[in-house]
């Protein structure tokens, strides 16, 4: 058994713990790839806090990391949307090296960008190796509802809702969430202009594909969540007043063929006191079950969902896999290379 | 494709859900077994509530039975022990014919029962057939806390807490439960004198399995439960003094050699008023993940987590094969013979 050889192919906020799990995980760091000229030429075991060094440079030269080194895998969390990782994938597909990517839209992008899923479906095809995108869509958003709905005997609706704190990711955010548009300016500025599918989207249509259903419709609304009375907003710098928007919910609903009804939403919003993350779903029909997550930490889930993918991805036949094809990604209480 | 065939064996409250359940996935009853005087003789589609006859008997004799049809599977819901299992499974192996129980024991029986289990893996793969357990435990206290475990990079520490309330069940089961004993009383009477392994005991075992790690000790105590002010008991027809026990909990714990530990409790209880079935799980590492499930429909969970097991029974190889080596199971959204 040889020791799993991973590129690290974004060595940002998530690259860096998805590094630091792979390495406790005994696998081998060959490459780290970042184009940030704070992190570039530094040494990647440095940039991921692993206490010691690696003597791997983190390269802003992704082509010349892939063309020097004979890796199993790479992870890829570089983008959200598949227009912006196109360009990593295809490098990933064509040097061979199986790739799980952060990306969200990914993890479903059958639909939303299925022009270049296809191309990248062949190109891996062509190069023996598998593309997927993984995180805590993958669990929380996925197998944990398809796993709950291994108990059920009729399945007419899910619902689900996942929020954070808009508080928490910088004023760009919070801007398109509209925090602080009064209803009009919402309406306008948001509702009407938003065009981009939620990463709700596409967890909807992999949940509709693991249960085998087919899709006769979907659709997403922006509605505004409105201040019940003033609150302060650290990042915004003022208080947002009664009647005006905390932010917002982006609500996909997927109709199916046969009956059931998935409804999502996405909330990001300025909290209130005592407002906390979750993720609640429930699936209702015979019988009604209500699954609550309280706090996710969604960072450290988010990379070790994608570090336990790793056996998975090497497993898989080749072209572009998603999840969904896949068993659960399965806690790996053994070196990586244990699993293959 | 042909549909699937079933010998309903135990047609008592748990097997008339599971049939209707069967019958409306398109399966054919072939047989139907229970020694009860008030179901034999009655038609299987009657007693499971089905509003149409199917003209199959419900019939003592289940020897007969399973020697006039060709069934490729059985569901039995018998017992709750393999000791009273074992020669209905023993009918199962040795005519060919998978089997799924809702015996919890079965869930896994490895260390339990591993005479009786061991003696059935060698029957079934002598006649090519699949002998399991499942029911709410299978994702309850199974595969919703693997799932969950997918997600993390390190796990210390798994506690979870299932509850139930005595009052449901009637008298023969508050008094296994210590209700209404004193401290001393509970202590001789429960805590020092039950020998049987509670549920949780095999799931956590299936737990261990599943998750690769191997057992260095595991051990189980009844903790009794007091009632901090006097509670009325409809079940013992009085009222439960404060200091006397309202019920017990199960609590079970699981030392690996590889350092996490499982420690899981089972509480059947009188509730007090506003208090609800619950199974709360934590996985304790990095990161902690909390997972609730409110109001837990154990009746109808059981019976389609075992209905949604058929197509895996019959796809597993034969022997004794406990569920922790199958995939989670699965909505069923078609026929169950569209998944063969």
């Amino acid at each position: 058994m040889e020791r799993v050889r991973v590129i690290q192919y974004g060595c940002g906020k998530m690259g860096q713990v998805t590094l630091r799990y792979l390495v406790e995980k005994g696998c081998e760091i060959v490459g780290a790839i970042d184009t940030d000229p704070a992190l570039v030429g530094r040494d990647a075991g440095d940039v991921a806090g692993l206490g010691r060094r690696l003597n791997v440079p983190v390269r802003a030269d992704a082509e010349a990391v892939f063309a020097e080194c004979d890796a199993h895998v790479a992870i890829v969390a570089v983008g959200s949307l598949m227009d912006d990782m196109y360009p990593h994938f295809e490098r990933c597909a064509r040097h061979g090296v199986n790739a799980i990517s952060t990306c969200e839209e990914a993890f479903y992008p059958w639909t939303t960008s299925p022009a270049l899923t296809s191309r990248l479906d062949v190109l891996a095809k062509q190069h023996g190796c598998t593309l997927t995108g993984s995180g805590y869509q993958d669990v929380y958003w996925g197998n944990l509802i398809t796993t709950l709905a291994g108990s059920s005997h009729c399945i007419n609706r899910i619902e689900g809702v996942s929020s954070y704190n808009v508080e928490d990711y910088g004023i760009a955010l919070a801007r398109v969430h509209g925090v602080g548009l009064t209803p009009e300016a919402f309406q306008r500025e948001i509702a009407e202009a938003t065009a981009l599918p939620s990463y709700m989207w596409n967890a909807c249509e992999w949940l509709a594909a693991q249960l085998g259903l087919t899709i006769a419709s979907i659709s997403q609304k922006q509605v505004p969540i409105l201040a019940q009375s003033d609150t302060p907003s650290r990042t915004m710098g003022r208080t947002i007043r009664a009647g005006e928007a905390l932010g917002m919910s982006a609500v996909v609903t997927l109709v199916t063929r046969q009956g059931p009804v998935i409804e999502s939403q996405c909330i990001g919003k300025v909290y209130l006191p005592g407002e906390t993350d979750r993720n609640d779903w429930v699936l209702r029909g015979e019988p009604d079950t209500f699954v609550q997550i309280s706090r996710p930490s969604t960072v450290e889930l988010t990379c070790a969902s994608v570090a336990n993918r790793v056996p998975d991805v090497i497993a898989a036949p080749a072209g572009f896999v998603t999840s969904e094809k896949m068993p659960p990604a399965a806690y790996r209480a053994w070196p990586m290379h244990f699993y293959l």
